[in-house]
């Protein structure tokens, strides 16, 4: 077994139905009941003032730290969550949940319909971030919290923590969001619309029921592949892959000659083995639409809002570029939030969020120890 | 039909069998005969110094000027192209053919095979962007021309033209590389390979043997998708599309809601019918495969040429981005070459070498003279 500090952690369940008609979503439809896998590491303390909500990107999971029981799988945030870590479980009580649409242990299109007692497929409602959010408020009424200490995430999590931001700023502390934006670009929605067409086009997708049958693997890694490439950068590729050539490159024209196809394949591949296609469109789909804006002018967006922000955005990120957490940082000032900005030399594109740690982690440590005293001598 | 100043123009064949066994590919093939489909605007004049060569991108031809005689369609460079314009008719004889290995006109993998009668499909050779040029050489040699007063083309006709100054530098008296580079980079090469996957995944595909069924029509056109999204900017997409719906969007959560998406599928769709996906295989891996600093230095590359050099870049192209023309520049200083750079500012990503023709008027029209001038007082 790998060295890990926090050692061996077991994903729970948490199952709610919603009020009345069920738990009811952005797109008019009521769904019940939800049910949230999450993890959570660190103790509660007794105030119940130290808890953090970890929000996760498009391909992410509840499982952010330790090893994954049965798996001896690191988390995917595992270093910046742990003893003497950003996210110190010696002082703060972490909580990451799948989010709602997902594909690893919380409701989402390959869940078992209790009606038909078959996955819905695309019979599940469509879902937005705020819809993700809400179902995590549920979670954390359950667990007895009345105001997180920060909410935190890159990419697709930092719009779940500015949502939380603006949807629920009674309930927050402070928020961390990383690499992300207040909504969706063209070119972010060129990206993604690319990956469901892959997915799309892939015979064995059939309309979303293809459960029980082999899944849209070339579509989905495909998409993954495309992904792959607007998570890193320019340099990073470089760096990584250069022009070397494969070692068993062979003369035949179209397999993969370089390395950089070989990794991008491989990823792909990998990929399928953990994700449902379906939950990939269901979850782009839910960032393409993605526009805290909307109906809201930059002034107002934050008004009367008494959290604390730190906006982390890394030079080399080309598709979360650093202007969109700017953008941030400009509504949070209009609002009179007390704030943060800060754009972290990086050359690793927008995978620094998860590759960047040592910044990272300096800037997150102090930002939360500040805000854990604040609160504490109030 | 539409009004043009060269008015309808008539593609032309040239087919040449190659000396001895055929035309000698780098992949050790030989191949023959050969055919180029190219088209010619403008006179030659009696000293035969007045020719340029155009040399067109992936999905280019060789109607680059002018309506295409049955089409009424106006060539990829007209706005370029053309009576006082930058490639001024008036003055220059301009040849531009399709390149080997492409799908209009010239030899490629559609082509009839006649030892078999059927089309070649992936028994066609692997080809080179040197290929291409030495089948290019050809038509020069045939139409008479010793010393080309240009070559020039964009993205990877600049890749051509590239070539060209190292392999035939006796050949030409300027070349005029556009948004291109010494070799592609890993980044290049990724896009590349996520679009030929997208046409090897297409079951219509067929490993390559689809001629008379139905091509890989999805394939095909997400690979152009993708291309696109490479074309624009982060910048052109926002003012082009910003976040604007489609008028006839419908609920259904994976139809395309943005207007960004429907031009995306738009452009996809148009493609297929005017593109062969085989074609997109070979001429992208020859842009991988393209390193013209394959076994030389910097130093040496254009070590005794006496061309002049005039390298164009774009500000908001970051799929050709400038530090790879400066590289160029740098490689024709180090040789001692007469040469310029020129940054020009536009928000039109790798497009702007096809949009931003004010300023690249401006700058060809000049360069052209000067050296026009310089070749007539000698």
């Amino acid at each position: 077994m790998k060295e890990n500090a926090l050692g061996l952690v077991k994903a729970q369940e948490f199952t709610f139905a919603g009020s009345g008609e069920g738990f009811k979503l952005e797109c008019g439809e009521s769904f019940s009941p939800v049910t949230l896998a999450y993890e959570a590491y660190g103790q509660l303390n007794r105030d119940k003032t130290n808890a953090i909500l970890i929000a996760h990107a498009l391909s992410g999971d509840a499982h952010a730290a330790g090893l994954a029981d049965g798996e001896n799988r690191a988390g995917w945030w595992d270093n910046m969550i742990g003893p003497g870590k950003a996210f110190d479980t010696d002082k703060y009580f972490i909580i990451c949940s799948n989010v709602l649409g997902g594909c690893r242990g919380s409701s989402g299109p390959s869940s078992i319909n209790p009606k038909t007692r078959k996955p819905y497929g695309l019979s599940f409602p469509s879902v937005t971030i705020r819809d993700m959010v809400n179902a995590q408020k549920e979670l954390i009424d359950y667990l007895g919290i009345d105001k997180l200490l920060s909410v935190a995430g890159g990419s697709m999590g930092g719009m779940q923590v500015l949502t939380w931001l603006a949807a629920y700023p009674g309930r927050l502390q402070s928020a961390i969001p990383i690499a992300t934006t207040l909504k969706h670009s063209p070119q972010q929605i060129a990206f993604n619309e690319v990956g469901r067409q892959a997915i799309i086009a892939d015979p064995c997708w059939r309309n979303g029921d293809y459960y029980g049958s082999a899944p849209p693997a070339k579509g989905l890694s495909l998409a993954r592949m495309i992904g792959h490439i607007t998570y890193m950068s320019d340099q990073s590729m470089e760096k990584k892959f250069g022009r070397i050539k494969k070692k068993d490159a062979r003369p035949f024209k179209f397999t993969a000659d370089f390395e950089v196809e070989g990794y991008l394949h491989y990823r792909g591949g990998n990929f399928v083995k953990r994700f449902d296609a379906n939950s990939y469109l269901y979850i782009s789909k839910a960032m393409d639409n993605f526009n805290l804006l909307d109906g809201r002018t930059l002034q107002g967006l934050f008004k009367g809002v008494k959290a604390r922000l730190l906006v982390i955005a890394f030079k080399s990120d080309w598709l979360y570029p650093s202007y969109q957490s700017k953008e941030i940082i400009k509504a949070a000032k209009l609002a009179g939030l007390e704030s943060t900005y800060c754009e972290v030399d990086s050359t690793y594109g927008h995978d620094a969020f998860l590759l960047e740690t040592k910044e990272e982690t300096h800037l997150i440590r102090h930002f939360l120890k500040k805000v854990f005293y604040s609160i504490q001598v109030r």
